[in-house]
C-alpha cells in the first residue's frame, strides 16, 4: 500500500512513522508513507498557501491552486483513492478501515489545517472522511489515524491474523476482559474460570462477558448487532444454482 | 494544562509536539507534556512489561503492576483525571474535549497497547475515552488527538476566539462552504452573495448551508439539532428569582 499525505507539516509524521508496529510495517515494505507539501507548489515569492476568506469572517483558508498542484504531481496507481480529512466527512469506522486496506494500492490524503480550505478543494477527492465529531488544529492527526489503522489490518503487519477477528468491533461487538500475571493483583483476582483450563467454559464466558459489555456500555452497538444477528447478511456461497 | 502520557513509545510523541499549532502553545507554556514509560517501572530484570492471557489466545497483553506504578509515581494536581484510551470507552466529541479542558488542570492518559491489556489497569482510571469504532496498533494516537483537541480549546492557543464558535459542531451543525482566492479556478466560481458586500445575506447564506449540509451530511446530528432547537435546555441565568 502507497500512502501520499499531502500535508503542510511533513515533519509532524517523523517519530510516528519510526515507532512500534508501524515503523515495522514500513521497514518490512507492507506500506510506504510519502509527503508532499503544498507549498512547493506555490507561483508567487511568498510562498502563500492561505488567503482570507470571501464574505468576511475571522482566520484563514487554504488556497485551492497549491493543492490541486500537489495531488497532481504525484504518480498514479490503478487502484487510488483520494481522501479529504475533515470533520465535515464519514465517520470513520472499522469497516471503512477493511474496505480501503483491501480495494487500494494508493490512498491520497488531504489534511486540512488553519481555519478551514476552499471549497472547491472537494472537487479533487473522490471520498471524506471524519475522525469523528470534534475539531483539531489539522488533519495531520486523522491521517495518521488512517495509515496506522489501514495498514495494521494489511497482511504481515499484525502477526497472528487470528487475533485481528476477536478483537473490538471485528465482531460487532466489544471485546471481552483480559487478564494475565499476576493471579492476584491488589486484592483483584483472575476469574477462577480463566484458569480451569476448560476451554468449553471459557469460551462460554468470554462470549458472556462480550453480550454483556457491549449492551451496558454502547447500546448503540448492541441494538446493531442484535438486529444483524436476527437478520444476518445472505451468504454469497450458499445463494442458489443448484 | 497538564498531560501526563503513560506509554511504552514516549518517542512517538516528539515530533508532533514539534509542529504547528500545538508546538507554539508548548511554547507559551499554555499546557506541558510529559511522558512516562511503564518499562522504568518493572522490577525483573528483563524488564518485562507485558505476558501472556489466562485462559489461552494469541497476543499479549500488557501486565497490571508497571502501570500502576507509573501512575503513583506522579505528581497530582488538585483537578486531575486519569483517562485509559480504549476502543472499549466513551466515545470522543466536541462536548467531551470541551469538558476535559474546562473542568482540570492534570490529564493522566493510558496509552494501552500490544493485543491488549490487563483487566484490572481499569481500576486506575477514572475515565475511559475511545477515538472511534475502530482499533489501532496502540493508545498513542488517540491520546495524542485528545492532547491536540484539549490544548486547542485552552485561551491563548487559537487566536481568535470567535473562529472556535462558529466550527463545525460547537454549534451542533456542520460548517457552511468556504471561499477564497481566486475568484474562479477551473471553471469553479465563488458564490455571487460572498461578493456581494450585504452582511446580512451572507449571514443568512451561511447558516441556510449550515442547515442543508448537516440534514444531507449527518441526518443524526441534523435530528439531534432540531430536537435541542425545539426543547431548549433551561437557561440558569434567567430562572425565575425576581
Amino acid at each position: 500500500m502507497r500512502f501520499d499525505l499531502i500535508t503542510l507539516f511533513p515533519d509532524f509524521f517523523t517519530s510516528p512513522l519510526q515507532s512500534g508496529l508501524l515503523a515495522k510495517a514500513l521497514q518490512n515494505q507492507i506500506a510506504e508513507v510519502i509527503c508532499t507539501n503544498p507549498r512547493d507548489f506555490t507561483t508567487d515569492k511568498h510562498h502563500r498557501v492561505d488567503d482570507e476568506p470571501y464574505g468576511g469572517g475571522v482566520g484563514m483558508l487554504l488556497k485551492p491552486d497549491p493543492i490541486f498542484a500537489a495531488v497532481e504531481s504525484l504518480p498514479c496507481l490503478p487502484r487510488r483513492d483520494i481522501i479529504l480529512m475533515s470533520p465535515q466527512g464519514e465517520p470513520l469506522t472499522h469497516q471503512l478501515l477493511t474496505t480501503l486496506s483491501h480495494d487500494y494500492d494508493q490512498l491520497v490524503l488531504i489534511c486540512g489545517h488553519y481555519e478551514g480550505f476552499d471549497e472547491r478543494i472537494r472537487h479533487l477527492a473522490t471520498r471524506e472522511i471524519s475522525l469523528g465529531d470534534f475539531v483539531l488544529t489539522g488533519g495531520e492527526i486523522p491521517a495518521l489515524t488512517l495509515v496506522n489503522g489501514v495498514t495494521r489490518l494489511l497482511p504481515g503487519t499484525v502477526g497472528k491474523t487470528e487475533s485481528l477477528k476477536t478483537e473490538s468491533f471485528a465482531t460487532g461487538l466489544l471485546d471481552y476482559p483480559q487478564y494475565t500475571r499476576p493471579a492476584s493483583f491488589r486484592g483483584w483476582d483472575v476469574p477462577e474460570v480463566l484458569r480451569s483450563g476448560n476451554h468449553a467454559a471459557i469460551a462460554q464466558w468470554r462470549t458472556e462477558q462480550q453480550h454483556h459489555r457491549t449492551r451496558q456500555r454502547r447500546p448503540d452497538l448492541w441494538a446493531t448487532w442484535q438486529r444483524q444477528a436476527q437478520n444476518p447478511p445472505a451468504d454469497p456461497d450458499s445463494s442458489g444454482s443448484p
